[in-house]
């Protein structure tokens, strides 16, 4: 029941991420060598490399020692030109344009759906292969939609070195971050049925959101009228439902991605699912409240033993001092952490569960999730 | 599908609650005409007047033109001696004492459990009508507990005049603002299990963690650590499970009060209800995300004008312009707001609704919501 992360505390680590781009530092420690620079890596490139994500792709690579023999810098015009800093060395952004992709390996996307529209087919055409943190090719058949630990076969044959691109999306950040914890419980006991309600991050939305929330935040502080450019209300001391569009049958797009995305993860068309995404005032970690139904009946003791021996998942389930997962704790870790994990009440005959699940939303809710695939390609 | 809240952006008024006891002004326009001072009325007693609740006790009384003939303002020692002017006159904050209810007609309490346990039945000896904000008596046989707009019945029968007195419990902040959007759709088609999911603001643990939650963010904006007296850890920028004792079925208290307080209220042991209390950093107002499902078909639209109908109860429900009920938007309002109302993919035959609901936790959650009980009294 104890918890496995080091810093539960992570004061002053909120606000690490900006939209401008500025020197990424070597965040690895100073006391291991980084192997990864080497003749026989593949070579990466790297879209969308001034945003949150993009930054946290460089983090992750870093922090895993991620063997490359080269590795590109893009971005959109704005930002071709910048100078950074990287594992030692020194790089120029480069414009992202169709030539980009010329004896790039791997490309790790995360610049918007409709940049990955537009140049991840090219950079395939090239021969790369593609790890795309958008929605644009989620949905496509063919295109595998991975979690590494979930379903890695999905992308079984996809190497680098096959002499052929591909493209692999990355799944949406509250999907990957709820099926960390629900797919070990799945494979022992098979949902039914899953209703979900998410407390998402400012990251989700990007640096700028997060950098709005700080300012609105200040703001209100101050007795200022908040500055709502990112989103259209007041943020700070407040929450609302999430900010994308809203379709015809009333769920937003955001809540639509859990339901659709899961059934394609799990291969399972029937699992029911609901959900109710909103945005809550905390900067880069997601939670969720996920209530479970089963075909088989799984109590709590072994469900709670099946977390702890599930791989990226750490259980946080303290009862005794009211110990569980916060988004501050998983903050700029790897692992999901899952509590609050409970028979649930209104089901009969251990049927149904209650979890609490929090993750980072950039790292295993974007960037590590997209490393892991490119590790899986080599 | 219009919001008819007219300040839905109430800049500046987060803090307005301040642990210390100070001059309450008369929050009435100045265009209207106090009728409520006059010799009939009953006279009053507020038990805990210095608190978040206790001073919104007020605020109500004068807003609602309660008619009293006098008002005692009662509170701890700590605070005993302080002045307060109310209403234009002038007040003493007397020390809370087993004869402090001599010739009070009605009591309001909120001062916590153990003051009400201790000081509630020897008010009711003395003839008064104590409405309880504590969960104290809540789940006693033969108190009634009663969301007016929902369960008047309860109490019938118990008047100021009848010459004796009586407990009425008020439910605890969630289980209010839950079961005043549910209920109007229960009345319709029976809830037969819902799953709630709540995002519960900073008030709940009274005026201090405001001022707490108010005091981290500053600090964790300035880069020092957090102060921590009222919770165990960092608020600011975060969110946790709720910190109330965390029972054996792995519930805490304040999930169980929202299962327990339900069966009573609709008088209905069998409804399944499971819930997960989560605290965010928000002022003074709750959200809640409820899973319903019916014994008996409902369609959205059908639910939508019932809501739109229910007394105390305001939709806002603009899919277009995603615009939906916010805690701010609630903020310092009587009705609770209700919206993304749609029929839950998960569930056949239009038996199963999502809801989205708003409310403030210190008017409708409390104070409100037992100056309405009191008016019920008259």
């Amino acid at each position: 029941m104890a918890a496995t992360f080091t810093q539960p505390h992570a004061h002053g680590r909120l606000f690490s991420t900006s939209p401008l781009p500025k020197p990424t530092k070597n965040l690895r420690s100073p006391f291991t060598v980084r192997m990864s620079l080497q003749e026989t890596g593949p070579s990466i490139a790297v879209v969308g490399v001034t945003g949150a994500v993009g930054q946290e792709f460089l983090s992750v690579l870093s922090d895993r020692d991620f063997p490359y023999r080269s590795i590109k810098m893009l971005a959109s015009k704005r930002s071709a030109g910048k100078q950074m800093t990287f594992e030692d060395r020194n790089y120029t952004v480069e414009e992202l344009t169709a030539d980009s992709f010329d004896g790039v390996d791997i490309a790790l996307f995360s610049a918007g759906g409709s940049i990955s529209k537009q140049f991840g087919p090219a950079a395939v055409e090239k021969g790369a292969i593609v790890v795309d943190n958008s929605s644009a090719f989620r949905m496509v058949d063919g295109v595998p939609l991975v979690i590494p630990e979930v379903n890695p076969h999905a992308m079984q044959g996809i190497k680098v070195g096959m002499g052929k691109g591909a493209l692999i999306a990355n799944p949406n950040c509250s999907t990957i971050i709820c099926l960390m914890a629900a797919t070990p419980l799945h494979q022992r006991a098979k949902v039914l049925r899953m209703v979900v309600s998410t407390y998402q991050a400012a990251s989700g939305a990007g640096a700028a959101a997060m950098e709005e929330l700080e300012l609105q935040t200040r703001e209100v502080l101050e007795g200022k009228p908040p500055t709502c450019n990112i989103f259209s209300q007041q943020y700070a001391f407040n929450l609302f439902s999430h900010n994308a569009p809203v379709l015809p049958n009333g769920y937003n797009e955001e809540e639509m991605k859990l339901v659709k995305e899961t059934r394609k993860i799990w291969s399972d068309l029937d699992v029911k699912i609901t959900a109710t995404c909103i945005r809550v005032p905390v900067m880069r970690a997601h939670a969720e409240s996920v209530n479970l139904q089963f075909e088989k009946p799984l109590d709590e003791d072994t469900a709670r033993e099946i977390l702890k021996n599930a791989p990226g998942v750490v259980v946080i389930d303290d009862r005794a001092s009211n110990h569980f997962p916060t988004p501050l704790e998983v903050s700029n870790k790897d692992d999901v952490a899952v509590g609050r994990i409970r028979q649930d009440l209104s089901q009969e005959g251990n049927h149904g569960l209650d979890i609490f699940v929090c993750g980072d939303q950039i790292r295993k809710g974007a960037a590590l999730n997209a490393v892991q695939i490119a590790e899986l390609l080599l």
